[in-house]
């Protein structure tokens, strides 16, 4: 017997029949590989969960090809550099990567940037400063363009990316409206990140209501809307939509079991001349320098706040994630993992 | 009793409940003006009749004004010059304006544009070279901009709006599938103006057809589609859509009575990463130089073919715009008034 170490990975025992469970999920313990020449070696210390791993786990048709079975559940990482046989990379190193839900990584150097962990926290580079980050940066500023004075609404408004978005929003002027889930979500929205109002849509009775309760707070209708979300709330944002409205389509949280989703008016994009956007930060690339060094600037200023809610080891991912889906994490959604 | 002259026009006398009925109008005979110095009279030759116009008829929020009652109702119009006492007009000239339903109107000389019947007809100007033409040319170049090798889709295909998209598109290079109703519309769709090939929505028994029907030939997916109908096929084009889509929502006459239109699956815009932009042409007259320009010099090259439905005579007027918004016209509808 050597005594050789091992580390633990989480790997996509079986697809979804609808919600996620927990025995979609399988544990495993696997041995530290030895490093070939070129290739480091890390210690993961945070694991992000979002709800594009959610698309993933499914076989339908998506924007991305399916999370292999068997294979480890992708995701984003940061971590710490262990041992390194690549010249680029020194043990001690933090990194950021995507290594996906386990507790180590290996890598030829590729889909591994360093970071500075001097005035920005490690785990913010999974979020503000990373690809929620990058996300709302995006879709704000690329589709929605909002301009000072206009009313920008976002929903999951306290999460990793809407609470950026409102943040940049108010950033240029504009009039930041959120939407969440229960009083102590839309306080936080209000009182620490600064948006105007936010709509509690678990306060909401129905449809009508959660109309009335958006109406109220955007008097001059909405000019801009950030959908994480779906369902009821992207017809209620279609009918205050004023004239040349953009809705940057980032995801849909509500439709991800497979749960049918449908626009119920879809004439209000024909009467706003309305714009509706689907994106993916991953294909745009080209914005991920400008748009992280603002972010990293306006992070190390404490100029944009963001709030996490950190799940401990990880084998608590499976139900961290089941949680997320459900709206039940507060800010970013990580696993600590050593 | 003087032997003053008259006209006869088409005044609202009624919003519609749902569908459009004949007591929404009514046909009055008034004098015809004497002209105050600057003042143009002109006998309307030619009566557009367009989907729009049913959007004016109600009170609801749209992008215009109702259509007061007890006025005439809008509408494009080309006719001649009978008497001017404008120095910018003389009596034979040609001319293109918004008099509506009525055989004369009475102008100081704005919203009128002389026109040259030398190489295109005058009821082209309704048309073809007019303000489905420039529809056409802006949602295609500005919204879906195609790009040769690419597969374009356009319902209402045989009308006024369709073919001008379709012809514009093949000229692009473009794999161009229309969708129109029943099988003499298709024939001319495919023979006549040289789509690639098009579906009969008619013939197919359901939704599930319809995407059948549609997939059978789109092999190659979807890249843009210019919706003027709405219903089923927006959802069954958002299946069958490429990534990075474009939709150019013009129109949806499926739902103009008031009936829900929902669309089934707006996930499908984020799985494509899709734009849908809704747009009206009047906004956009900073391109109707260059659109009237280009269509014209088509038209006038036969490189651009049309088909006309003409009603006789005003009073037959509201019978044919009911047709129109049941699919009931082939090619652009049009009234001769004189």
């Amino acid at each position: 017997m050597s005594d050789q170490q091992t580390y633990r990975r989480i790997v996509l025992a079986s697809r979804p029949a609808d919600a996620v469970t927990p025995d979609n999920f399988r544990l495993e313990t696997v041995p530290v590989p030895t490093l070939a020449d070129g290739q480091v070696l890390v210690r993961n210390h945070f694991l992000s969960l979002d709800p594009y791993m959610r698309g993933r786990m499914s076989e339908s048709k998506s924007y991305a090809n399916p999370q292999p079975l068997g294979e480890v559940m992708i995701g984003g990482t940061v971590g710490e550099v262990v041992e390194s046989r690549n010249p680029k990379f020194k043990a001690g190193d933090s990194v950021v990567a995507m290594f996906g839900w386990q507790e180590m990584g290996v890598s030829d150097g590729s889909g591994m940037q360093k970071v500075d962990t001097t005035h920005i926290p490690l785990s913010a580079y999974l979020g503000s400063v990373g690809m929620p980050g990058v996300t709302a940066w995006y879709g704000l500023n690329r589709i929605i363009e909002p301009k000072a004075g206009e009313t920008i609404v976002v929903s999951a408004a306290s999460g990793a990316v809407g609470s950026v978005v409102g943040q940049l929003a108010k950033k240029a002027g504009c009039r930041v409206v959120g939407v969440a889930g229960g009083k102590d979500k839309c306080d936080y929205v209000v009182n620490e990140l600064g948006f105007d109002a936010c709509v509690d849509y678990k306060a909401a009775a129905d449809a009508k209501a959660l109309y009335a309760a958006v109406k109220a707070v955007t008097p001059d209708g909405i000019d801009g809307y950030f959908e994480n979300v779906g369902g009821d709330i992207l017809d209620v944002v279609l009918a205050r939509l004023n004239a040349f409205g953009r809705i940057a389509l980032c995801g849909l949280i509500a439709g991800y079991d497979g749960q049918d989703l449908p626009l119920k008016n879809p004439r209000a994009i024909l009467v706003s001349r309305a714009k509706i956007q689907g994106f993916i930060v991953s294909e745009h690339m080209d914005v991920w320098p400008q748009a992280l060094k603002e972010l990293g600037g306006m992070v190390a200023q404490r100029q944009l706040k963001f709030r996490e809610s950190v799940a401990e080891g990880l084998a608590s991912a499976p139900e961290a994630f089941m949680g997320l889906l459900k709206g039940k994490n507060f800010g970013k959604q990580l696993v600590k993992l050593v």
